[in-house]
């Protein structure tokens, strides 16, 4: 039998996915199970963007450009004017989903063995488009007592070799929920700038930021236009995440056309789901304003409830909807299982993702889990109150 | 300025969209011109693909599972039993594109320098997968003089090293028309069995064969169960090239466990077009009956009106809608600019695909074309009219 390779082998499985048999299991024997593992919000899509998939007169649905419909880029980038991020359509490819503009970025300024810095803890797919494209990441440890902050610039740096390529934030974070400072972006200007690298931010969740704070994004730099690339996505700002559209933005230029022919190889991204997504561009604010409302109300309750389990640590998200809790447990994932095949209220129980999986240094993050506040605050509460009484049975038993 | 990839360097430019900056001049200049040059067929999407999507009621637009929606895998596992392939739906993942299936295929099985054997002239994205994944595509010449039939099996086992991983066949293919027998179906499977390799049967084009000739897939011989890797798509099945709806399928357990951790990185296909491919499965037969019809029409008309011009010699395609022509220059990538930017008639140019970019062994097809019959035939007849009088224009100058 031919054999697999080795990279295959080595791809990670999504620290999500490993527990969802356990989930299917008690969902068969009749368990509701409380969904705080996934990004998939529970918010419904705009009206906008679902009429006009349903008025749409396609008669050929044809490929669309490489780099995405002209209508599509050139309007999105006056959605970016309204953030301050003044860009081209020519500096915009539509990807998909922010997924495929990570996996062009890593393509366009990675060679196998190269090496890309990131806090962590950090989306665990990066693992993935990592392996995938044969670079290294190499972690700097965010701390849990710093409410996940950007770690000091000295320990960058003592991580910087010939082979780093690019630095690569998450900003807001998740799985941090961290929202990182104007000043704590001009810190990371200066190293990639110093060290000539590129920086790679994902502000795939730049419409959740909380208690007033604003979102900078890289791109209000100009001494970043050689450096800066940033991956972008609609799934979660208009809960589109099915609809499988991002894109990928830099001034660089030999950057954009590297990408490029990544893009065209793949031919193009998909139609319906870019008309959708330009017609999202039109989403009143009042939406995003709701929105706002309710995940910081969910913030906030999540926050409390935690907060009266003996034990329990968690740092507070300025923004995404993810926050990290450490458990009274010597290994999450383990109870996480536990969880799934061993408890129940009711004939209810919650699925939360263990932490470690978005560590990739080994034994890190082993007694933490994230929790996604994608639902209503009635079951959020429900949830939280049968993690309080698990922890008890767990640490009883 | 932080540099991009060698890798990214490397990347091939597709040989399609070199000339598009020329056609779009041209196009500025008022002339109009006739694509020869890609393969977005001009057919209508199935209307039950279309009434689907129009007819949807989603209201949160949700990432599907990473391996596609039970409901189309399974639907779909029923279209291939129609076709005497018999696969279960958990050999299926769906993918975003053929592209796709292609990029996890190559990530499955290949690591950085690994090769695979590919007939040329081939797919020209090939080149870009196998870039992209760090793979070395070993060429074996397949010639116009034998309508591009299958290479003598000696000149494969020539080819076969150590790092060999797979033999990849696009059938019926693109560019070359030519749809393999059973009878060279049944040597490569002597040889990647001999030799223990994987054979990756691109068969997007499985419904479009003529001349009542059926299609043999990879997937009807169980003696290549561990062996097979199909890449399909919806793309030109139902003129659903926008959609980005593919799969891969293959009954080695490994293969699709490791294809399945490509799939989670990247999250989900998109949904909406998954509904519409669905959907596409009632098609009734008529389409595709009017579909094959139109194309044969096309076919001979092209084949017939090529014949009449002097030092032209066109491959008889058996399938697909492509064929490759050979014409009477040096340098058909010149000749085809040329077309584009100081030619035509009554306004009136035609854009072909320079053969080259379909090669992998440098200096092969230089003075072919690959020539798309995705048009009208009266379109058609005038394009080819004027290659006709383009040509005596060239050769005189
Ligand atoms: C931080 C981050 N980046 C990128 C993505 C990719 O999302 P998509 O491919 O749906 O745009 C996600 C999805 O959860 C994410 O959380
Ligand atoms: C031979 C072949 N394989 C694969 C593809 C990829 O198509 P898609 O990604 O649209 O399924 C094409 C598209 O032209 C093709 O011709």
């Amino acid at each position: 039998m031919p054999k697999i390779s080795s990279k295959g082998q080595a791809m990670p499985e999504s620290p999500i996915r490993k527990l969802v048999p356990y989930a299917e299991a008690a969902k068969k024997r009749g368990t509701h199970v409380y969904h705080l593992n996934i990004g998939q919000p529970d918010i419904k899509t705009p009206e906008v963007a679902l009429e006009a998939i349903k008025n749409n007169d396609i008669e050929i649905l044809s490929y669309s450009h490489s780099e995405g419909s002209e209508s599509y880029r050139t309007k999105l980038a006056g959605y970016y004017a309204t953030r301050g991020i003044h860009v081209d359509p020519s500096e915009i490819i539509i990807t998909t989903g922010g997924s495929e503009a990570l996996l062009f970025t890593m393509g366009s300024i990675c060679d196998s063995g190269d090496e890309v810095i990131i806090p962590e803890p950090f989306y665990a797919n990066y693992n993935g488009f990592a392996t995938a494209s044969g670079v290294q990441v190499v972690p700097v440890i965010s701390k849990i007592e710093n409410n996940f902050a950007l770690p000091p610039i000295e320990e960058f740096e003592k991580l910087i070799t010939p082979k780093t390529k690019a630095i690569l934030i998450c900003n807001p974070g998740n799985p941090t929920g961290y929202l990182y400072s104007e000043e704590e972006i001009a810190k990371l200007a200066e190293i990639v700038k110093k060290h000539d690298l590129f920086l790679i931010a994902d502000e795939v969740y730049r419409e959740f930021t909380y208690d007033g704070k604003s979102h900078t994004s890289i791109l209000e730099r100009n001494d970043l236009n050689d450096h800066a690339i940033v991956v972008d996505s609609v799934s979660k700002r208009y809960s589109m995440c099915g609809a499988r559209i991002g894109c990928m933005i830099s001034r660089n230029k030999e950057v954009m056309s590297t990408a490029m022919k990544f893009a065209q190889a793949r031919l193009s991204p998909p139609t319906f789901a870019q008309l959708a997504s330009e017609a999202a561009l039109d989403t009143p604010q009042e939406y995003f304003d709701e929105v706002i409302a309710e995940y910081v109300e969910r913030r906030d309750l999540l926050i409390k409830e935690l907060s009266t389990i003996e034990g329990v640590k968690a740092a507070k998200p300025q923004g995404a909807f993810y926050c990290i809790a450490e458990l009274p447990v010597a290994d999450a994932e383990h109870f996480a299982q536990w969880l799934l095949e061993s408890f129940n209220i009711d004939g209810e129980t919650v699925m939360v993702a263990p932490a470690a999986g978005f560590y990739s240094t080994p034994g890190m993050g082993m007694n933490q889990v994230r929790i996604a506040y994608v639902l209503k605050k009635e079951n959020l509460l429900k949830a939280v109150n049968i993690l309080k009484e698990a922890l008890k049975v767990y640490n009883g038993a």
